[in-house]
């Protein structure tokens, strides 16, 4: 089965879901037979690539909060996340635009490295003292996830390079009913919305394995090669056989 | 929607399916909305890797016809071929152990590049004077589809790479239900089988984008950021709000 998570890399629930699915992913039987793709979601798709504000005080302007009561709505997050497991700095984050994140994820994708570099996004925003939101840090974890760093250049500094893929991805979260993240699908089948606890991940994905079933499409009797190597032409497929 | 082809190398009719697929999914609306995907499966996996045998002398076997019955029906696999736009070389086609190829296919799916292979894996089997038994016509196929040639080597020379995942993909189709191939499957939702007519497939495409629906699984209470930006936490997700 497939997983796909709609997430952005400023999205508290989303680093905190991450982490709480991988661990319901831990104790699901066929773990090893599920594919987990990133799709990407902005939060806030309308600000300037380099308008950057600090975290709390984005918070404080949104609710209509003091700097104070914003710091505390943050460390309720960061308990939330410390007991999933997570470092979580609740002081000197910043928010921004990260159109160019995901740009770069979907780069990381086409190399087979997407989950390295989300993860390490992820880790940069939320644990570590760096700012997600300068190019130099996004080239320098873009190597660090084993991408090359002339190529993580080229794309970031083309505005146009994956663009297209980002909105696509944002597009399907529109069209699959999407209205936040982070956004779980399996098999395009099975939606869990939010950072639910790991056990609903796990049972989440028992149930989307119990219904597993393929309904066939089109006539049985078209041209096929068998299990056993025989590669024969029904009739109906072809006005002759070569098999009688 | 995503689309994953259960194929072989030197399965005529997924070369075929797979043109045929290809034009009607360009008659297909939605056709920049789907994502192909190749999955591995060996018409002949307990063959011996260097054990090849001509064609003809195979198809004669195991239907139990004289060389010249076996010729003419890769004669009328051939202009099946040609009426789907293909080249196809009747004569000097070489059957085998396709685990190799397969290995190497997902080596490129790991770069991006399976598109790339498989299209070169075909071609060279069907159309041209080469034989993809040979190792160093695969490392050739690899370096041209864009992968590094000592990377190609080394996978090809050690048998454990990135077999674990041809026969995860096997297991799969055999999950599924696939009892032959090419097995084209929408969304993990809808089969078809064989190499159908183009316009058949278009049909299957718009009959599953017509049926896409997501079913919510788990609580709507969990903590999530909407497309506005703002994230909350639920009361009964957290045993207290920051919004309220």
């Amino acid at each position: 089965m497939r997983v796909e998570i709609w997430s952005d890399i400023v999205c508290p629930w989303c680093y905190i879901g991450k982490a709480r699915f991988e661990e319901g992913l831990k104790a699901f039987a066929h773990r090893d037979e599920i594919e987990v793709v990133h799709r990407s979601f902005e939060l806030d798709p309308d600000r300037a690539t380099r308008d950057t504000v600090p975290v709390v005080d984005m918070l404080a302007k949104k609710y209509g909060r003091t700097r104070e009561e914003a710091q505390a709505m943050e460390e309720h997050v960061a308990s939330t996340a410390r007991s999933a497991g997570l470092e979580y700095r609740s002081e000197g984050r910043d928010h921004g635009n990260t159109f160019d994140m995901h740009r770069l994820l979907h780069l990381a994708k086409a190399h087979g490295l997407q989950d390295e570099l989300l993860a390490l996004l992820y880790r940069a925003n939320f644990a570590e003292e760096t700012s997600v939101f300068d190019p130099e840090v996004l080239v320098a974890l873009a190597v660090r996830a084993g991408l090359d760093e002339q190529e993580a250049r080229r794309v970031l500094d083309d505005e146009a390079a994956y663009a297209d893929d980002v909105r696509a991805d944002e597009r399907e979260a529109a069209e699959l009913g999407a209205t936040g993240v982070p956004f779980f699908v399996i098999d395009r089948r099975y939606g869990v919305s939010g950072g639910q606890p790991a056990e609903l991940f796990t049972q989440a994905l028992e149930q989307a394995w119990q219904g597993r079933a393929i309904t066939p499409l089109g006539g049985g009797d078209a041209a096929a090669c068998d299990a056993d190597g025989a590669c024969e032409v029904p009739a109906a497929a072809a006005g002759a056989t070569v098999n009688s």
